[in-house]
């Protein structure tokens, strides 16, 4: 029995108090807030809000020791070497065309990106545009049919002298699958090809130590971690950092800036053009800190049994199918229906209060390889219950019945 | 007599029930924000709180429409012609960056940006990289030794037949020099030469037409504007919105992705990839929301009047040097003393709790123009009163007379 009280948990996250009947299973899509990181973004802009970095008073002391004081948490959360490491950008999204356009520009034309054919867009197309750019090359890694990654042909594409990263996520947002990222890097490594993980759907619910993994990279979004919209992290292991060029230009990262010529400033400010997410970064720093209070392998439990409850209620449904047999994956599942189109059982539990996504999730190459169009996924999160999981299930019979 | 009740409004900021003493003068960096922003956040999170465009569900429907909704408000309290010409980034910053990144990619090497020496680093270094990347070249626009654009100059520089793009801030943020944009886009527009003005210190203080003003872009945060940090606006005309390519890539911005090619959504999407700052656009939307709801020539006006109060004021101060005397400011005032440096003193005032602002500004060209090493800014806003004006003015004689 583990000593994980959901009951409490949920009673931290007020959409509940506004919305009781609310049973939120789009996880995956962005989580909810509790009430800890409401308030926190709320205390700085009560008690602390100012501008960061140059500030000559008092407020602008405390604002930059709250905005650099949740690099640090973010840092010690993913157990990363020095918060010098930790770039805030706007999401996942923004980490990784961060990457792209830095430590991508000085790939050269000819040089090979390996991209997973689990990958979200966004962990696809800065690598394309990327490729339109400079002339690297994109080379797709295969899954199993599974929705593995095809480990035999990730040592094949990293025979090639050419292979310079590999763009790869920690979970999959569209059928969960978790990746051995330990392994992956060990292999990568050997032949001098960097890893970026993209660890959005991963943060919350698994334990991430960026030394651990040994990855080069690893970005994520506060909004799908219970922090705030606006707000999210790119890793970048410091003998990488050291060299990478400025993206964006603007104020705070440069070091002198004249007509004849400007210079830049140290990373991370090089990497952070203009004023930043201060209350969002504060806001991160409030979920992770919230997080780390918590007993994460219990938390884990939780997740996992209440997803067995629905692999298992859904295998027993008629005319469902599950996409997706990972050994190892997160707590959500994509599926599809015989008769049925998935948008319209959504309709349907939408109507019940209950709230899943339909669609490609920005994994079109994964849905098409999959020979699909889109899945209905259901994926779970810290505040879910027995009751949700078993309300999605008999509603699911239900309608399927109807339909 | 005007009815601007400045008392009522300043209730509005909780910042002052915390802080009951503060006398922030550091408008300029950062605003405060009045209650209706930071329950329209809060209330968003609570009720709303979902990922946009993308949903089968009632909150991903509420939040696509909140979000939605600040674009439009954003749209008319700018007057731009149709909400698609609003781009949501993270603040001025970014929106020049995505349109140097963009527009700017479609100009030649050889074709002319002029910037003027009164720009801010963000309104500077994006060209500067631009130029790097592309060869364009960047024309520095003078300014008269009071601090205004040198007409005469700019008539010089619109005469190359290369001139593609004029960049100029609404406002200047180290002195405060309006310029007269219409005029400005007017003439700009004879030679076929784009204009972009960065509103950065303009959006909060003065009326903002772009289609009076006849800018084909322009720019500002929403933390300069009593919203939130971690959002802000590029405005970009229609008829040059159609054709910019994308920037950043990921999910929402595209059409299809696939590993053969991939192909973009129309704008705004197209320059919005991934989960956008949802919560904070909305918090924008009820900043300017609250703005609206007052009278903006009264406000205009109670600020003018402090600025008035405290001209006069610092004129009467023996050993203090006023930079910047353009005919046209927004309320702030620039200064340096002689046999004290800004810095010390901003630290006697920041000691009797009034918050300013010292150093380059992120101005470095100005500042090193006007042959100083920085100043001391004081920068007003709504909220600020007589009293605030009086206590900097009777504290920085006393410092005087102790340094």
């Amino acid at each position: 029995m583990h000593m994980f009280d959901v009951a409490a948990i949920k009673q931290q996250f007020p959409i509940f108090d506004h919305h009781p009947d609310l049973v939120y299973l789009d996880n995956a899509a962005t989580t909810q807030k509790p009430r800890a990181v409401l308030d926190a973004e709320r205390f700085y802009y009560e008690h602390h809000n100012a501008n960061v970095h140059r500030g000559a008073h008092r407020l602008a002391v405390a604002a930059t020791d709250a905005f650099e004081g949740a690099r640090a948490t973010v840092a010690r959360f993913i157990n990363a070497a020095t918060s010098d490491e930790i770039i805030f950008t706007r999401g996942t999204t923004e980490a990784i065309n961060l990457i792209a356009n830095t430590f991508g520009e000085s790939l050269l034309a000819g040089d090979e990106i390996i991209v997973s054919t689990l990958e979200h867009h966004a962990n696809i197309v800065p690598w394309q545009m990327l490729a339109q750019r400079t002339g690297v090359i994109v080379r797709q890694l295969n899954i199993t049919p599974d929705g593995e990654i095809d480990m035999e042909h990730l040592h094949e594409l990293l025979q090639s002298s050419r292979a310079r990263l590999l763009a790869i996520s920690h979970a999959s947002n569209a059928i969960g699958s978790i990746q051995d990222i330990q392994s992956i890097c060990d292999l990568s490594h050997q032949k001098q090809c960097k890893v970026l993980v993209d660890g959005a759907q991963a943060i919350a619910h698994l334990p991430v130590d960026v030394q651990a993994l040994g990855c080069d990279f690893y970005v994520f979004s506060g909004h799908k971690a219970y922090g705030p919209t606006g707000i999210g992290v790119a890793y970048i292991e410091q003998s990488l950092l050291r060299d990478l060029p400025p993206w964006q230009g603007g104020g705070e990262m440069i070091d002198v800036v004249s007509f004849a010529g400007t210079t830049y400033a140290a990373a991370p400010q090089r990497l952070e053009a203009g004023t930043p997410a201060i209350a969002q970064a504060v806001g991160l720093g409030a979920a992770l800190d919230w997080l780390a209070t918590l007993d994460r392998s219990a938390l884990l439990q939780h997740e996992t049994q209440l997803h067995h409850q629905l692999k298992q209620g859904l295998e027993s449904i008629e005319g469902i199918k599950i996409h997706g047999h990972a050994k190892n994956t997160v707590s959500l599942s994509s599926m599809t229906f015989a008769g049925a189109h998935p948008y319209d059982v959504a309709q349907f539990l939408d109507n019940k209060g209950i709230a899943v996504r339909v669609g490609h999730h920005c994994a079109q190459p994964l849905i098409l390889t999959m020979g699909i169009q889109g899945t209905l996924r259901a994926s779970l999160a810290i505040y879910n219950t027995q009751h949700d999981v078993a309300l999605l299930l008999s509603t699911l019979a239900e309608t399927l019945d109807l339909l």
